[in-house]
């Protein structure tokens, strides 16, 4: 499992005239939290961008339970538990001190820099196959 | 069943260094094609929040099917399919031309100007129900 | 003199807390204007890129002088003045019906796709030299 | 003086397919640091609006000198030079390591929660007197 914690002071411009975030925010908190996973990967976003890769979003599901407003801060929990294939698919937990506010998932798949299709890269590949073979290996036996 | 149909030239500020339309943008097109709805329906958005309600959204669901780009032409549908109760669901379809480039759904529940669940207004329910029961009587019988 | 028109209905995700727009979505307003701008102008924005020009953003300058809400109908006027040099000054004024809610202005120069500094297309040199030249020629004298 | 330094790590959904970060971004990357200026200040942002009372920029300045992009991390220096009177005026400085990006600055004028214009609540007032008066009194006699 791979997994990471981005701390976020609500920004004013995150919210809308309920006085509360607005519900599209959550997709770029999401992004930064995805963003922290892969830096804790070890392959970050940027580098992998730079490799001549991309990983849209091909799906967006979000579920708000608590609202949420301006100077809270709040954490965002990435998780990746299974080792990705072709489509690689990450969950998220949005917390306010002990208070889940949201939860949510994002479906990936990756593509060239002309937005084809493509294999995932090697070292995205090999890394977590070391990552969740790992796991394995370490679990009860 | 309701529906309405929304045109968008996509903006620079929508897209991202990706190339393409931030996928976080589509929560947006679909609150103005929610918000065309509602007009259709005979009760603007505006009306009910100055009536006291508010019509936040519990869920956001969106598939990507084909990258959109700036200046593009965009058609977002908003479909109300089923009388709504205590939870309004809308489906959303984002055309390109005659392709299919996104589909969506939201789904929200009235609260007061404190964030409280409360009932639907009067002016919705009767205007849902006569919508809903009227097209059902015209059904083959 | 160049000039262009764009009519915008307010979305509800323009807005923050304090109940109006946020003042950072009158750039992508300002940017609207100067994309319809240069639509009128016969050198489409899109197209200025494919040729491998971009047009960014050095000043951004606003002034807001009433506060704008909701599902307002604004107009976003954009006039170009006088022949650009090296650098493009563009003007813009918000009304919503006779009122001036808000004015601005934004100064840019020609880069290349690796933001280096380059002359103007001549296509773009050449449209100006035509519309300014015609301009000054039908003065008085 | 009052001054603060706000870190910010770059948004992939603050840029565009210019792949730097979106103009329009900065001003919210200058509330960032208003904010935490007032932090400092003693004075949250959010106990103001508690107060009755908001601060709505009446104008927004821009200047770009280099561009930033996805996962840069900048610092945002905000600074208020005078006692403030009527008007409040901010300056900000955008900068990536030892390279300024970016310079600013933004007005500001407090209303009630209506929108009219009202006097600046006495804990504002008094506390930068505090601060104002005790730096006159501190410099050369």
């Amino acid at each position: 499992m791979l997994q990471s914690h981005t701390r976020i002071r609500v920004r004013y411009a995150e919210t809308d005239m309920m006085g509360i975030v607005y519900h599209g925010s959550y997709a770029t908190w999401f992004e930064m939290a995805r963003v922290e996973m892969m830096d804790r990967f070890g392959y970050p976003y940027l580098e992998m961008e730079r490799d001549g890769y991309r990983l849209p979003v091909l799906e967006l599901h979000a579920r708000y339970k608590r609202s949420v407003t301006f100077d809270d801060h709040v954490t965002v929990e990435a998780v990746l538990r299974e080792k990705p294939g072709a489509r690689i698919r990450i969950e998220y937990r949005v917390t306010r001190g002990d208070e889940e506010v949201a939860e949510g998932a994002t479906l990936h798949a990756f593509v060239n820099h002309n937005g084809r299709p493509v294999r995932p890269p090697a070292r995205f590949t090999e890394g977590m196959a070391a990552l969740f073979d790992r796991s394995d290996a370490t679990g009860p036996s």
